[in-house]
C-alpha cells in the first residue's frame, strides 16, 4: 500500500496534533485494532480477485488526489488523437462516433442498473419488513399488501385484513387475539430484526467493509478528487444492495435514500470500466459518478429533478453543463425504469404520493415557520449529538464491537418500537400516513373526527371537524414515537451498516409538523372568531391540512440536516405535485437553513467528512484571511531547502538518492541551484518508471549519467563520459506557479477551481517553494481554528 | 468615452477583419449612422440625468470586461475590514451584522419590485390587448374578462359576452354583425396596433436604446464580466416596462419573458447601489444580477424553481451555491408578491394552468418524440432565419430605419392576424387554450366533439370522441397560424422593441403539438383494432389527450431555440404540476436539444452573442486544439517588444510617454530589462492617477524623478538628483503567470474558471508577453473557424 505513504497532519494552533486524513476512513473496521494497511489485506484478497483494477488505469495511488488540470488535458489528447485518425477511414469515423456517444451510453446503462436495483430493494424490503410480523399463506413471498391484494375476500374498508396474511401467532398458536399471541408476535418481532441486522453487519465486516453508511460523505470526498481504490467497486455494489435491504427491514431508523446513492455510483463506475474514455481518466470517470448520483436519488425519492439538483448542490464538486444534461438523462432513465418495475403497484413515480384539496392561507406561514425553526434545532442537535457519538466510537472501545452495538441498538429499537403503532411498521410507511390528508374515506386512527350526522358534502371537500378520542391518542403515540425517533436516530447513523439519515429525518419533522397541524386544525375548529382565524377560516370550511405541515415539518427537519435548499424544496414539490405549496416549503427550509447555520455552518455531511480528516477542499467555505502564500508554503525558515533537481547537472544516482530518501509526488525542476529558475515539474512517478526502463533498455546509462531536462541536446564533453539520459519528455512544462505575495484567498480559490494538486511559488522567477492541496487544507483548518467567529457572517 | 479606445478585434484566417466587439451593440441604434461616441453623447445628456454613474464605482471603463479575482479579493478585504471593526463597538457590530444580512435584504426588494412590476404589466396588457377590440362600458380600464366578471347579467355559458363589453364597431355604429362592423374592427385593431408599437419604438429610440430586444444576451455578456454602462440603469428599467406593456399589445409574435429578465435585472442593480457591498464591488453586484434573472424568469412563468434553473444553466457566469440560496429566495418573494397581486384573478402563480386527467402511455412516446425533432428542426431554422435577418440589418439600409421596421412588421403582423382567431387573440391566451384538456363544458371551437348521447360520465372523464367539424376548421386555422407564426417570429425578433421570443416559440410548438395531438387521437378513435393502439385504448376510453402534446410541443420548440434542458422541463412541469408528464418533456427536450445540436452549437443567445461581438466566453465550448501560450501572447514575433517598466530605472517622464503612447489596461514592472524577470503589474488607471497626484502634492517630484517598485528605500546617488517616487503600493504583487509551454486549453480553462483579464507568459522566470482575454477570444475563433468540426463531437 503504497499510497498510505501520504498522509495528512493538521497541525492545530495548540500544538496538539490530530490526524486530518485518519486513514482508515471510518467505514473501514476498526475493531480489530489493525493497522490500516493489514486490514486491507486482510480482506483485500477477496477485493483484488473480484475487483482487479484496471491496469494503466492512471498514475495515481490510493487516497491520493487527483490532478484536475491534467485530466483534462489527458482527455483532450485522447479526443484530439480520434478527431484525427477519424479522417482515415470509415472504421474510425464509427469509432469516434461511438466514443462520442458512449456517454450517453453509459448514462443509460446506469439508469437502467440502479432503476432495477431500486426496484428489486423496494420489493425486498416491503416483503421482508412484512415478514417480521406474518406471511402470505398464499404465497410467501408476497408482503402483506400484494397478499391482500390478490385476494378476492377483501372488501374495500378492510384492505389490510384478509384470510390469506396471517400474523406469526395466528399461524403458530391459532390464536390472533389476546396476551399470548401479543407477546409471540413482540418476541418474533425482534427475534427476526436481531437476525436482519446481524446479517447485515455481518455481510459487512466479512465481504466489504466501504458499504457501511450512506456513503455520501466519501462520494463527495472521492467526486472532489480523492482516490479509494474499492469504495466503488463490485463487491461493494453487491454487499451493500444486499444489505441495504437487510437493515431497512430489520425496522432500524435508517432509510435507503443515502446508500442508493452509494449503489448507484457503483453502477456508475462499474459502466465506466466498459470504455476507456472514462476508466482511464479519473476527471471522466467523476462527471459520469456526479451524474451516477442524481440517478440515485431519482430513483430513492422518484424525484428526477430533484435527483439532479442534490447532485449538484449536495453531492458534486465539478459540475459542467454537459454533466447537467446527461445527469438529467439518467434520471430520467433510472425513474422510467423504476415505474416499469411498478414496485409501489400504482404507477406512480414517487415515494409519498399525496393530494390535498384545500390551499392555504398567508396566517399559516406562522406556524410553518416555526417548524422552519424547529427543523433547524432538530439539525443541529442531531449533527452535534451525532458527532459527538460517532467520536466516541472512534476513540474508545465502542469501536471494537461493531457487530456487538449494531445487535444492541437493534434490539432496543425493535423492544421499544414494537408497542407503539406508528414505530411498529415501517418509517416510510409511517411518513406516508401523516402526509396524507384525512379522506371520507380513511379508516386511519389520525383522521377519527367526529362527523358531523348532517354533514352531506362531496368526498375530498371535508370541513374541519372536531378531533375524536383516535385523533387525541394519536398524539400521544406520536408524541412518544417523536421523542424515540430524535434519540434512537442520533445513535444509528454511523454504524457498521448501510444507513440513510433522509427518511428518519423526514420522519421526525413529519411527526412534529401533523402533531402541530392537528394542534392548528383544532384551534381554528374552536375559536374561529379569533382575530387570526377570522379571516380564512370560517365554521364549515376546510382550512387546515395536517398533512401539509407533516410535510413542511419533514422538508424543515431534512433541511436542518443535510443543508439543502433548492434541491430539498424541488423533490418535495415533486412529492406533492403541487406548485401552491412551494412557498410554504420554501419558507421552512430556509428558515430551518438559517437557525441551523447560526449554530455550525456544517451539514451532517461535511461534519463526518471532516470527522474522518477526508482531504476535502468544501466550495462553501470562503476564505478571509490576511495571509500569503509565502507563510504556507514548504520549506518553512528552519526546514532544509526544497528537494529540487537541475536541469543539466544531476545524476542518476542522485535522482534515485531523492526518490528514496524522500516520498514527495514530484519535484520542481530548476536551472542550476544558483540561479533556482524555475524550468518545470517532474512526478515521482514518472521519473522512476523512466529510469527504470532507462537502465534495463538504454545502453550506457549508468549511475553516474547526468539526467538532462534541457530542449537542446546534452553536449558530451569528453568521450569518457557516461551516456547521458534525456528527460524532458516526461518534464511538465507548465507547473502552476504564483508569487510569493499572493493573497491565500486566491491560492485557495485557485486549488478548488482549477482542482490543482500543488502549486509552485516563486519570486521574481526564482523558485522559493512548492504548496500542495495538503498545506492549503492545514493552513484553513489553522485559521478557522484561530478566528472560528470570522466566517460566521457571510 | 475613453472606453472606447478598447476595442476587440478578431482576425480571421481569410484575412478578413470582422469586429469581435462592434460598439454599438446591435441594440444602440445604427440608424443615424452616427459613431458610437456621438450616439451616446446625443442620448447621454439624459441618460447622465438620471442613471448617475456613481463615484468611485469601480476602476473599471465601459465596455471593459472585470478581473473576477480582483473583486473577490477586494471584497475580502472590506470584509475583514468590518470584522475586525465590529469588535471595537457595539454600533460597529450592528452595522456588520447589518452588511451581512444586506443580501438578503436586498434579495427581497428585487423579489418584492419584480413582482409588482411584472403584475402591472400583466395587468396593462390584459387591458390593452382587449383595447385593441373593445372597451368595457362600465369601467373603461377593465379588460374584456375583469368587465364580464363583474357583470352579473352573464350566465356560466357566455361568460366571453356581456354587454358592458362592446367592440368597437357596435359602439361606433351600433350594429355588432355584418361586413361593415367586420371591417371597421379590423381597421382598428391594425389601428390600435400600430399605435402601440408606433410609441414603443419612438420611447425606446429617444430614451432608452438599451430597453430593445430580449436583454437576455447582453445580460450574459455582463454576468460574464462586461461593463455595459447605462444597460441595467433606472431609465433602461422604466423605458423597458412601458414599451414591453406596448410591445406585447400591439399584438407582434413576441413574448414577456425575455425582457422581464432585463428588467428584473436592472431592478437588481437599481438596488444594489443602495449598498456600497454591492455597488462598489463588480463581482459582488453580478451575483445580485444572477438571482435577479431568477426572479424575473419566476414572474414570467410563476415557476421559482424553474427561475431559479434558467439563472444556473442559461444566464449566469459564476454561481457559487450562496447565490443558489439566495436566488431562490428571490424567486420565492417575486412569485409571492405577483400572487398577491393576482394580475390572472385565479389565486395561481402559474401562467398557463392545466390539470390533465389521463395518464400518458407507453406507445405515446414516438409522437413525443417526432415533437422533439419538429422541435430541434424549428430551433435550427429560426436562429439560421433570425440570424440572417439580423446580420442583413446590421449590414444594410434596413438597420437605418427602425421604426419603419416594426411599423411594418407590426402593419403585416396586425393585417394577417386578425383574419384568424388563433392569432387575433393574444399568444399566450391562443397558449392557454391549446394546453387545455377538452372538458365537458368547454365551449371552445378545438373542442367540438361529437358527443354520443347515451354518454353519462363524470364531467372529468370524457372518452375519446370523433371529431366534429368545428374540429377540423379548427384544425385548418391552426395549420395557418403555424405558418404564419413561424415566419412572422423570425422577422420579429430583434427588432428595436422589448421582444422575448419564449411565448413565440412555445405558441409554434403548442399549434404543431396540438395539431399531431388531435391526430394521434383521431387515429386512436377509428382504428383502436390496430396493434399499436390495441394493448392500450379500447373503444370508451379517454387514452389520448392533445392538450399534453401541444405542451409537449411547446417544450421541444422553445428547448430547440434556446438549448435548455434541465430548467425548460422544470418551468413546464410547474406550469403543470404533474409529474406524471416529466418523461414525455424530458423526452421531447432532450431530442430536440439533440436534433438542433447536430446542425450547430449555438442557442440564439450564444448566436445574439456572436452576432454582436461581444466578448463573451462561452463555459459550454470546449477548446480542443494543440496551440500553446506561446502562439498566443503578444507581442508576436515581428511586432515590438511589450511594454514593460522596470523597477528602478524609469523615469516618470518615460512612464508618461508610454501612457501616452499606449493604451494598455496595465504594464508588467520587470527587474531589469536585462533580465527581465517579474516582479509585478501595474494597473494603468492606477498608474495615472499616482503619478497625477504625486506630481500635485509631493515635492520634488519632476520629470526625471525614478519610480521605484522595488521593496527597500532607494538610494539617492546624489544630493542634486530628483526626488524619487515610490509606487510599490499599487504594484500588483501577485500577477497570475503560465509558462510559455502552457496548452492553451489550460489557459482557456483558467481564464474561465478564474476569470481573469490578463495574464503573463513567462519561460524560466523571465517574461515573454502577455495574453488577455480578448486575445483568447480572438484565438478561440480563428481555432473554430479553421476546423470547425473537431467541435463537432464532444
Amino acid at each position: 500500500m503504497n499510497g498510505l505513504k501520504e498522509k495528512y497532519f493538521l497541525f492545530q494552533p495548540q500544538g496538539v496534533t490530530i490526524s486530518l486524513l485518519t486513514i482508515p476512513p471510518s467505514c473501514i473496521d476498526s475493531s480489530t485494532g489493525a493497522t490500516p494497511s493489514e486490514e486491507m489485506n486482510g480482506t483485500g484478497n477477496l477485493m483484488d480477485f473480484l475487483d482487479e483494477p484496471f491496469p494503466d488505469v492512471s498514475t495515481y495511488e490510493d487516497f491520493h488526489t487527483i490532478d484536475w488540470l491534467r485530466e483534462k488535458s489527458r482527455d483532450t489528447d485522447r479526443h484530439r488523437k480520434i478527431t484525427t485518425k477519424s479522417k482515415e477511414s470509415y472504421w474510425e469515423l464509427i469509432k469516434s462516433l461511438l466514443d462520442a456517444w458512449s456517454g450517453w451510453v453509459v448514462m443509460l446503462l446506469i439508469g437502467m442498473l440502479t432503476g432495477t436495483l431500486a426496484g428489486v430493494i423496494d420489493l425486498a424490503v416491503d416483503w421482508m419488513t412484512d415478514l417480521k410480523e406474518g406471511v402470505c399463506l398464499s404465497a410467501f413471498y408476497y408482503s402483506h399488501e400484494q397478499c391482500c391484494w390478490t385476494s378476492n375476500e377483501t372488501t374495500f374498508d378492510d384492505r389490510d385484513k384478509c384470510p390469506q396474511w396471517q400474523k406469526w401467532a395466528e399461524l403458530m398458536t391459532g390464536h390472533s387475539e389476546g396476551a399470548g399471541a401479543y407477546v409471540l408476535n413482540y418476541f418474533l418481532y425482534v427475534l427476526w430484526a436481531l437476525l436482519f441486522s446481524f446479517l447485515a453487519v455481518s455481510l459487512v465486516r466479512v465481504f466489504a467493509p466501504y458499504a457501511c453508511g450512506s456513503g455520501i460523505p466519501e462520494i463527495k470526498t472521492i467526486l472532489s478528487g480523492f482516490i479509494i481504490r474499492g469504495y466503488l467497486g463490485k463487491w461493494t455494489l453487491l454487499i451493500k444492495t444486499v444489505t441495504l435491504v437487510l437493515a431497512v427491514s430489520s425496522g432500524l431508523s435508517l432509510g435507503k435514500e443515502g446508500p442508493l446513492v452509494h449503489v448507484a455510483c457503483c453502477c456508475g463506475n462499474l459502466f465506466c470500466s466498459l470504455f476507456s474514455k472514462y476508466s482511464k481518466n479519473e476527471g471522466k470517470r467523476r462527471e459520469v459518478l456526479s451524474a451516477a448520483a442524481a440517478a440515485g436519488v431519482s430513483v430513492a425519492f422518484g424525484a428526477p429533478i430533484g435527483g439532479v439538483l442534490f447532485s449538484l448542490e449536495e453531492v458534486s464538486y465539478y459540475f459542467p453543463l454537459k454533466t447537467l444534461w446527461r445527469s438529467f438523462f439518467a434520471a430520467l432513465v433510472a425513474a422510467f425504469t423504476l415505474r416499469a418495475i411498478n414496485p409501489f403497484g400504482n404507477s406512480r413515480l414517487v415515494l409519498f404520493y399525496v393530494e390535498y384539496h384545500t390551499p392555504w392561507y398567508m396566517a399559516e406561514l406562522v406556524p410553518f415557520i416555526l417548524l422552519g425553526v424547529f427543523g433547524g434545532l432538530w439539525g443541529t442537535l442531531f449533527i452535534r449529538g451525532n458527532i459527538a457519538w460517532c467520536r466516541r466510537r472512534k476513540t474508545t472501545l465502542l469501536g471494537k464491537y461493531p457487530v456487538l452495538e449494531v445487535i444492541v441498538i437493534t434490539g432496543i429499537t425493535a423492544v421499544l418500537a414494537f408497542p407503539n403503532p406508528y414505530t411498529r411498521r415501517s418509517t416510510s410507511e409511517l411518513i406516508s400516513e401523516l402526509f396524507n390528508d384525512c379522506g371520507a374515506l380513511e379508516s386511519s386512527q389520525l383522521c377519527d373526527y367526529v362527523n358531523n350526522p348532517n354533514m352531506s358534502r362531496p368526498v375530498d371537500d371535508i370541513p374541519d371537524r372536531p378531533a375524536g378520542p383516535g385523533v387525541y391518542s394519536a398524539l400521544w403515540q406520536l408524541a412518544l414515537a417523536l421523542i424515540f425517533k430524535i434519540v434512537i436516530t442520533i445513535f444509528t447513523f454511523g454504524m457498521k451498516i448501510p444507513s440513510g439519515l433522509f427518511i428518519p429525518s423526514m420522519a421526525v419533522g413529519a411527526i412534529a409538523g401533523r402533531i402541530v397541524g392537528i394542534a392548528v386544525e383544532q384551534m381554528a375548529y374552536h375559536h374561529h372568531d379569533w382575530i387570526i382565524f377570522k379571516n380564512w377560516c370560517r365554521p364549515g370550511a376546510d382550512c387546515v391540512t395536517p398533512g401539509l405541515y407533516a410535510m413542511v415539518g419533514a422538508a424543515a427537519c431534512l433541511g436542518g440536516v443535510t443543508r439543502m435548499t433548492v434541491s430539498l424544496v424541488v423533490i418535495m414539490f415533486e412529492l406533492t405535485g403541487g406548485l401552491e405549496y412551494i412557498v410554504p416549503l420554501m419558507a421552512a427550509a430556509v428558515t430551518s437553513k438559517w437557525v441551523a447555520d447560526a449554530f455550525g455552518k456544517e451539514g451532517i455531511y461535511e461534519s463526518h467528512i471532516q470527522l474522518n480528516g477526508y482531504p476535502y477542499l468544501d466550495v462553501r467555505d470562503e476564505f478571509t484571511h490576511r495571509t500569503l502564500a509565502t507563510d504556507v508554503m514548504r520549506p518553512r525558515r528552519s526546514e532544509p531547502p526544497l528537494a529540487v533537481l537541475t536541469q543539466d547537472s544531476t545524476t542518476v544516482e542522485d535522482v534515485e538518492t531523492l526518490i528514496k530518501d524522500t516520498d514527495y509526488n514530484g519535484f520542481p525542476v530548476v536551472v542550476s541551484r544558483e540561479s533556482e529558475r524555475l524550468i518545470g515539474f517532474v512526478q515521482r512517478r514518472e521519473l522512476t518508471v523512466a529510469i527504470k526502463t532507462a537502465r534495463q533498455k538504454q545502453d550506457g546509462v549508468v549511475s553516474s549519467s547526468v539526467v538532462y531536462f534541457t530542449e537542446d541536446n546534452p553536449q558530451v564533453a569528453e568521450a569518457c563520459d557516461p551516456q547521458p539520459l534525456k528527460l524532458r519528455r516526461i518534464l511538465n512544462l507548465s507547473p502552476f506557479t504564483v508569487t510569493d505575495h499572493t493573497p491565500m484567498e486566491t491560492v485557495v480559490d485557485i486549488f478548488r477551481k482549477l482542482g490543482l494538486r500543488q502549486c509552485l511559488v516563486t519570486r521574481s522567477g526564482r523558485l522559493l517553494g512548492i504548496i500542495t492541496k495538503k498545506d492549503v487544507l492545514r493552513h484553513m483548518a489553522q485559521m478557522m481554528n484561530q478566528d472560528p467567529e470570522s466566517i460566521m457572517f457571510n
